[in-house]
């Protein structure tokens, strides 16, 4: 009677989802403060002080304009000053008619799909580890399909022979996640030249665009000085998905972009992505918000937090024999775990109180994600019980 | 190679936004205080000031915690604040775990569409004259069927014959607005009274509920002292879909929620609902103004503008022999065009400036929708243009 297919959804737990109720029950047995919870990607560093001073401001306004609808695509001097700021930081010409204004990223790429997706053979390419929801929204969201490259463990950059034993004419887009969850993996500058030059030249082959979708809610959030690339530049066909949940700590304000690319047919896909928002129920990207992020562009919270927890994580762990490609954006790590059995690993971590995700649920078997967004003083307590735990297996 | 469907959405400009570019060119031209521009459902009257208030006191609070993400459901004290205020009102026993919060009506229409379709023969019935997305959400957005029920143009309440030769096994629910957009029309007791006899012996017919979907808005606007009824008291099987757009005049915030009835399998459609949510992209209605709304659910902005708009335009009109239905809710009036050609009617009074909607649009060909959330001086000085313009049918 009901849509069984989101009913499945709906009652499907989440391992995160069911690892933090595990947690609250174990909170109340022994303490929250010694419950080591890693498993969550809320950002635990404040939005900067620029948010609050332009909420501020907005609240000191005429409340039908800053709380009024706006067009659908997003308040014109919003969308403008988005891509001023682009341009600045980038070296770009973009316009604020290119940009889309969204309920953050999952919005976004959720509308990029539909947008995209002409037929139920239409196929999107998806890079493990990645976001889980990824599959729900290409499949169940957008009706596509759904075709997963494996990890490539030594570096998480992208296994090129894998990706082109998986690129056919049904291949519709190519999502990347870079810097990624879970892996935190940033991919080189090498990786983006090789992976447009691949795409350019199968969107030859087959006669049409290979479109990339590049979701990048972590691109501020390298480390050791790096700035990820910028990867719209070295591809045409991609657009670009945003969210300011982490560079602004606003996860729970759902307020982002799609950025369309300058294209041939721009108008064309431009219009594809309002109707996908359209169908999908979106009227227009939260109002204050869309005013909120115009103003803080070029800000972003204090992110030297998670410098410092992914040093002493990063430095703990593999000191005590974890193995573990060094993260380079983001705020996950992903190392091995000690048994091949992810899920058992990460049960046994429970008897520590350590709340670890198997990396099975993101498609990467034999790790664990662990979310360093968590207070310092978290992991310095955190370390010696992932020795003991690391003690049992030796 | 792009999603035909949703390109065609969103290259179709709407009627409205047709006339709302007419009028900026023509705001240009004669400037924008001769322009009488009554198009447009945009509340024109401010949030109230405890919207305000409650702004500055959470942007004096810990910004992790009011921008972080809540569940997806919303976060438990505010939904709990929200069926407090429902009880209260209302004398129902709701908790806080049948509501879901959401980015607004559209979002709350589209979810529960979702949810409730399970075979593309699933049937949702709508009442003309009806706000248009809904046969967008239906069909592009659920993948249902839209079956439309005639008006009943001599008050807009529901043409009961019409309604019950439409029903039928395939029908998995039946829309509501009331209080109305188009028509203003409020669905009296007698009128639900009667429709829940039927839906009742209809599901009992069918073996299968029908749900009643209760898009519900402009609940709060009302006039002459009246109440409009609390709809899902009469029928269990009500869906109740709200927005804050009008009662707080925040229609760019995207806050609202569906309201979930405590019937048999409550756990499945509760279930359903988050899947639908999850799967058209949205993660958790915005944080702050979760928050927000839960401080100020027992308040509304100062609606007295608009039933001083809607004595102003009704006696004006009627008295220069328009024909209407006195609206008895909402901020919209939808008189009779002098024409039957509604659009060629709504045209020739382009010539005084008077940007009016068709009635076609909204399945009630011969009328045209004024909305009244304009300033009281706007209507004053429009209504000579309204008799000019009757002048000449005369």
């Amino acid at each position: 009677m009901l849509n069984q297919t989101v009913l499945a959804l709906g009652k499907k737990r989440s391992t995160i989802r069911e690892i933090f109720e595990y947690g609250n029950r174990r909170a109340a047995e022994v303490g929250r403060e010694n419950i080591f919870d890693f498993s969550l990607g809320n950002p635990n560093v404040p939005a900067p002080d620029a948010v609050r001073r332009a909420l501020l401001e907005l609240v000191g306004q005429d409340p039908v304009a800053v709380h009024g609808y706006t067009s659908a695509q997003g308040a014109p001097a919003c969308r403008k000053a988005i891509a001023d700021n682009l341009n600045a930081r980038f070296g770009t010409q973009y316009t604020g008619d290119q940009l889309y204004l969204t309920a953050g990223a999952a919005a976004s790429i959720s509308i990029c799909f539909k947008a995209l997706t002409a037929s139920p053979a239409d196929e999107f390419i998806v890079f493990a580890p990645y976001f889980p929801e990824y599959v729900v929204f290409i499949e169940q969201g957008a009706g596509a399909k759904c075709v997963l490259v494996p990890p490539q463990p030594a570096d998480f950059q992208i296994d090129f022979a894998a990706l082109e034993a998986r690129l056919s004419a049904n291949t519709k887009g190519v999502v990347i996640n870079s810097p990624n969850n879970p892996s935190g993996a940033v991919y080189s500058e090498q990786t983006i030249d090789r992976l447009a030059a691949l795409l350019t030249r199968k969107s030859e082959e087959y006669g049409h665009p290979i479109y990339l979708i590049s979701d990048e809610p972590y691109r501020e959030i390298v480390y050791d000085g790096r700035e990820a690339p910028f990867i719209a530049r070295s591809y045409p066909h991609t657009l670009v998905c945003y969210s300011y949940s982490k560079s602004l700590s606003l996860p729970g304000e759902r307020i982002g972009y799609v950025l369309v690319p300058d294209v041939p047919g721009f108008d064309d896909l431009y219009a594809a992505v309002c109707g996908a928002g359209r169908v999908l129920g979106y009227v227009c990207a939260p109002s204050m918000f869309q005013q909120v992020v115009a103003r803080c562009a070029g800000e972003t919270a204090d992110l030297s937090v998670y410098a410092e927890n992914r040093k002493l994580l990063f430095e703990g762990l593999t000191g005590m024999g974890y193995a573990c490609v060094k993260p380079e954006g983001a705020f996950y790590l992903f190392p091995q775990t000690l048994e091949p059995d992810d899920r058992a690993f990460c049960e046994r971590a429970k008897k520590y109180d350590l709340l670890l995700v198997p990396g099975t649920d993101f498609g990467a078997p034999g790790h664990m994600r662990i979310s360093y967004c968590v207070q310092t003083e978290t992991i310095r307590r955190a370390l010696p019980l992932f020795e003991k735990l690391a003690a049992e297996y030796r």
